[in-house]
């Protein structure tokens, strides 16, 4: 996948892994990392205006085509991350999403991605959804100046 | 609590205790508990007839007031369960429903209750809330027979 | 329950509603208020000295007995709030946590409390565990100055 | 990635979607499918003896390398669905898990992959893990006959 070839800002969601995201070998269970990305996506999208409060109110969803992720190191109770995302590629009406999870001592301990549409619900909140064209005016607020 | 003095139909719902379940203690996370409440009190509204699409269709929900558990013995991964669930209150807007998680081999793992609200979204889902009367023709549906 | 008889440091945890903590009505599935009760009582024992990483070496362990929460009113998704947690009572080998969340509203969501055993396991983590007597020492810990 | 050039085994563990694995768009909440993943893995392996109880006992344990999944549509609250899976590939130390979630019409949701290491824990539970050859036994427990 292209290094931030789109020149994006780069969000950065603080996560911490507790005790009930663990599993019994006492690392964590990995989709805590899925949720975080989901998380971290939505703050992305806060950070340029884009809350979750307009997104409800606009009837904009960004539902999944696709996740991956590939573990690098386990994160422990209490360890102290940030994810780290990235717009890493636009479609017509798709994007991905590129997210490192790194904690607080510089290790890489995961690294993945998302790829979402840009839709809308056609009679509002959790009526079917339809991929919206991604404008040039959207692509804008995620150019890092 | 009365136990089961409206003659309540029990609901059985079986559930199963995976690895991302537990902590690192290696039994189950307890708020575990609570989402299998959550699932075996939507189960029970499933089996007389108001299952999730009925739900949806006419903006009903139930969400709770309060909710409490006790913790009598810990399950542990792959452990077979089932949440014994009965309504045993009824008020004009409001339900208390009793469940008791039991291992195979018999053992009460867990008790608790939940009270929930009979409501109806004013304006579709996602939008607030209102209590509704609880009809006569309602409670009726929950009489064993 | 007495309110701060034991005049308990009190423990911050903040948190975030996120997209996945959130149900189908918008607003938060009630088991995410247990999670969070959870982390921060981790949180409020590390804050005394007792870290995650303290409790593995050490082999001890907090393991429920009973929790319960009233639901006052719904976070949504990205609401900022606070768990402010303290210890109201200290028992043989139990103690209670009594927590509320805060919106940063100042709005109280949600209010309740976990009584767990202070416990070790007798042979490494994973190892069935047993209740242990509470010294002076750890009360003192959580006095407020 | 090859369509079963193994021969294994079809692991069919049955799920149904709750309440609290939707999200405010009403439908499963992404991280769920890999929450199924992970079980269905435990319970294609409790299939040909490996149960939980017994990887405990012997300490092992089969942390994740990478995992992924395609989203093909939408699950809804009390959909029944199984997850179908197989192993894939063997590696010296490592085996691949495709997984294909089918609800109960038909319908494929999701297909997805996990890549994980055939470790042991080298001082009990918790302890850190060490990779271990696959033996030709272990391959031979998931052959289809």
């Amino acid at each position: 996948m292209a290094e931030n070839e789109f020149n994006s800002i780069l969000g950065v969601f603080p996560v911490q892994l507790h005790w009930g995201d663990c599993d019994p070998a006492g690392i964590i269970f990995y989709p805590t990392y899925f949720r975080w990305f989901d998380a971290a996506t939505w703050s992305l999208f806060a950070a340029v205006g884009y809350t979750a409060k307009r997104m409800r109110a606009e009837h904009l969803a960004m539902p999944l085509v696709c996740a991956d992720c590939e573990f690098k190191a386990p994160a422990e109770q209490q360890d102290r991350c940030e994810v780290r995302s990235r717009i890493v590629r636009w479609g017509g009406k798709s994007f991905v999403v590129k997210h490192e999870v790194v904690r607080e001592d510089g290790t890489l301990l995961a690294q993945g991605s998302e790829t979402r549409v840009w839709g809308r619900y056609l009679n509002g909140p959790g009526s079917p959804l339809k991929g919206q064209p991604i404008s040039e005016e959207l692509k804008a607020l995620f150019k890092a100046r």
